[in-house]
């Protein structure tokens, strides 16, 4: 029986509406018309400018014929063309994918012909690899160039620039709401360690929604002055696009990512907010004291990808940056959990924070389920910070699903859940900590060895350059850890000491049992490839 | 032709779930556990207590038959148990309606006839109304009191008490996720003016979105400490029982609302914001000066419902109040636009910002459309500050509708825009203005004449205490302006004065051709009653 908060009380046009991160500009163009929206060196934006811009650029690729569904790539550091199209391309109804800028031509090549691309966007700095990509297509999409003058080198490879391509365009188009707020906005490739690259799709309700989960989860006030660190193609730029945007901030660009350049942003701007993997903290903490200077006192990150090491986080600290611990996957629109941080926590000593903030925390109010559970049958662990099991998702800031590749989607989403691939333990207070990707587990003699817990250890040698450890296989043990370490230069180590240093510091069963000196292999973008390590170690 | 990002990636289990503010407690017993959820006077619980009783009551309800669709009444004050209904009711499916605490007895028995109410829960002040209520009813709902030690008087009317209804339930009950966001989640009846009240029906998703909405238009930060001043049953408390809940604040419980009561709160506790009609803002500037002290320096507080006087404003910012100025209705889940304020205004003469903090403002990023236009055309007026029109919105913060009332749902919905009955002008910044109700405008040799902009320059002679403008019928004019004045205790004046003051500041044809001096007709709720003023002014 239909109950009678139901009769006569369908959705209608006044109120249901198709949720979508792409108004968030008309509102700041009309509410903010003459603020900042984007500042890129001398180059300077309005709101109103920045509105126009991209109203352009939607009206320009109409005429074109993209159309619904139609993907456009881009491929460009943090500029402000990079922004505009996170705005103008889904003004048309069509999908913006952003290329990783390390990637090759092949990858390139393979991801333009997977993803049909109609029309690529690309910077002068990588017309080179570019160049070649395209040649490599039997159906090449059209060609227009960033000719950014921050940047000197490289060549024009297209029909024309994208400023002249902007000029083509109506700055008052009636741009397209869309038809449902299911329908896809941005597509990213995730880098993969094996295989082909798989193409993570986002729609218009998961972005809108974590678009404001970020603003909500980090208590976002007003006005952010955000620097753009993080690159801007890494998972739809983690959403901050439409974030800031929606917050009426100022995006902050930068083509280079270093500590110099970071702080030479934070000197000329009132920065308020950044985000950026804690490699890049790094880099800030490493950074001349003399050129450690920014206007204002307190400015907020966050942090993703991996732990932010404890003596980072103080650093950090001093230096005046109040760290957030975020965490997700491209997968799930960026970060959609977060180490979240009662104000009680503040007072305890500094390793035991370090210790709290390197866990990777708790869903955000836009993640509707988190659990850590068994993959198989999808049953929930104790929150015993013992049991390992994977990380578990449901809800509105999960990705569509991989396109052109449902068995894969299937696979990801078995049981009504997104597997994240990470292995975590739950602590009594509901945080997870991730311990290891669950590929990479180690299982010897029946106990769960964490790959992450041995490299963490052999890290603190003070020779050790980089390290990773796979599952080596072993008639008696099942598995047993094989390190492969290359040392800092001028550095020497023999794998007994190295063994001797695990030693003091772990249990018996998860040393190394093997241990190989040398360069480890990398992907283009310098991910460690385990896969390639763990086939090596078979012959160890 | 289904696009390549539509191909086998439809919603699934893991990344689709309906939207619910009811979520925000599970997350934050689980993040917050210890930190306090709500206090009342001496009385003060954790989150994980309040999620607890939360549980217990929608298991108790439940078991009491309670299921979808059925609706839960509550007639209470600021209290605890008016924070937990609004997660309890959800919990188990139902829909929670609160009663204005000032209404009479044949209205309380027509609501609850009219919304089929299956349980009331009733605070003992109210106990004597309620029991007439009641008693006109044929088949009257299960009675819950509440007992709460802070009030004297009244009686126990029901079969138990809030606390033993508790201790029926289940503190681990498993609680429903509603089945579509489009579900209904509460009820509020608008007092009306005419004819009988209507209910407005809010849905899962309109209340996740204008909760989160509350925050970014506020620009929120963690763990805010929110007084509550607005009455609990007003509009669903503007959604801030979900919005402090979502950000893992505490709600301060208040059962009288005046000056002193305020300042007590805000000198015990750190009161971060508050919610209240500009007539209450004018009770805090009256409140002695000896006790106007608080803890916080500065206080935000969201003020709607009409405009802040100039005055008011002045005081509240020397008081240390930072005022934002709001505008909705109760079929926009509350306020759902903002007077949004750039910093650059902050260095205006206090005149000027005073007129500008007047204005109702600009739509939230929770509200996709608003208009200023013809009522019947749903055209847009020019963005001049001159043409008047009805405010129209369109999106996922306005309600579901009416219950039981389809005509008048579609009425409002006329157009595919919701028709708020406001009428204003839309300056060139983007920023609306309300001038008048739409139904109470007067039309006089075919100009427009704002009732609110002549009952202002009445309000400003010294011997009036209130005042309302109606139309008049005229054979000449079509319509002329009606005033109707009651004086201060030992004031005198005549028409020919009051005239002869308000020809100073206006217009010749906005001058009130009739003066009548007496009471105004009001509703129960302290309303005036325009229409029984038009019908009177008639035959004057």
């Amino acid at each position: 029986m239909t109950s009678i908060y139901d009769a006569d009380l369908a959705p209608n046009k006044a109120n249901y509406i198709p949720l979508t991160p792409v108004q968030f500009i008309e509102r700041s163009a009309t509410v903010y018309p003459d603020r900042l929206s984007i500042i890129h060196g001398d180059v300077k934006f309005t709101w109103a400018e920045t509105y126009a811009r991209c109203r352009r650029l939607a009206s320009a690729l109409q005429k074109r014929g993209i159309k619904k569904g139609d993907t456009v790539a881009i491929m460009a550091n943090n500029t402000p063309e990079h922004i505009e199209v996170h705005f103008g391309v889904p003004m048309c109804g069509a999908v913006i994918t952003g290329f990783n800028t390390r990637l090759d031509a092949a990858m390139l090549a393979f991801m333009m012909n997977h993803s049909e691309t109609k029309l690529l966007i690309v910077d002068r700095q990588y017309s080179a690899v570019m160049k070649q990509a395209l040649a490599k297509l039997e159906f090449p999409p059209v060609v227009i160039d960033i000719d950014d003058p921050q940047f000197v080198g490289g060549e024009l490879l297209g029909e024309k620039d994208y400023e002249a391509l902007l000029a083509e365009g109506d700055p008052e188009f009636d741009w397209h709401w869309p038809e449902n707020e299911w329908d896809a906005i941005s597509m990213n490739y995730t880098s993969g360690t094996t295989g082909d690259p798989k193409g993570v799709v986002y729609n218009h309700r998961g972005t809108f929604l974590n678009a404001m989960g970020n603003a909500t989860a980090w208590g976002m006030t007003h006005h952010p002055v955000y620097l753009w660190t993080l690159p801007m193609f890494h998972a739809s730029g983690w959403c901050f696009h439409w974030t800031v945007t929606a917050m009426g901030g100022t995006h902050i660009c930068l083509r280079k990512i270093d500590g110099e350049h970071m702080f030479a942003k934070m000197q000329e701007h009132p920065v308020t907010h950044f985000t950026a993997a804690p490699i890049v903290l790094n880099m800030l903490v490493n950074t001349p004291q003399e050129k450690q200077v920014k206007q204002n006192a307190v400015v907020n990150v966050m942090t993703a990808g991996s732990a932010p090491p404890a003596a980072v986080l103080a650093s950090m600290a001093k230096l005046g940056f109040n760290v957030t611990h975020v965490y997700g996957a491209t997968e799930a629109y960026g970060p959609n959990m977060v180490c979240a941080w009662p104000p009680e926590w503040d007072v305890l000593p500094a390793d035991e924070q370090a210790k709290l903030k390197a866990r990777q925390g708790v869903r955000t109010q836009f993640l509707e389920k988190m659990i850590v559970a068994d993959p198989n049958t999808c049953e929930e662990l104790p929150w015993d910070g013992q049991s390992i099991g994977e990380v578990l998702m449901r809800g509105n800031t999960v990705m569509k699903g991989y396109l052109k590749n449902p068995a894969t989607t299937a696979k990801t989403f078995a049981g009504g859940w997104y597997h994240t691939g990470d292995l975590a333990v739950r602590h009594p207070d509901g945080y997870i900590e991730v311990k290891d990707r669950l590929k990479d587990l180690i299982i010897s003699g029946a106990e769960n060895i964490s790959t992450i817990e041995v490299e963490s250890v052999i890290y603190h040698h003070p020779a050790v350059l980089e390290a990773a450890v796979v599952a080596k296989p072993c008639e008696k043990w099942g598995e047993v850890p094989c390190a492969f370490v290359e040392l800092k230069p001028d550095h020497s180590l023999t794998a007994e000491e190295l063994i001797a240093h695990c030693r003091a510091k772990m249990a018996g069963y998860k040393l190394p049992k093997h241990v190989v000196f040398g360069p480890l292999d990398k992907t283009s973008t310098g991910k460690i490839q385990k896969y390639l390590l763990r086939e090596r170690a078979k012959h160890v």
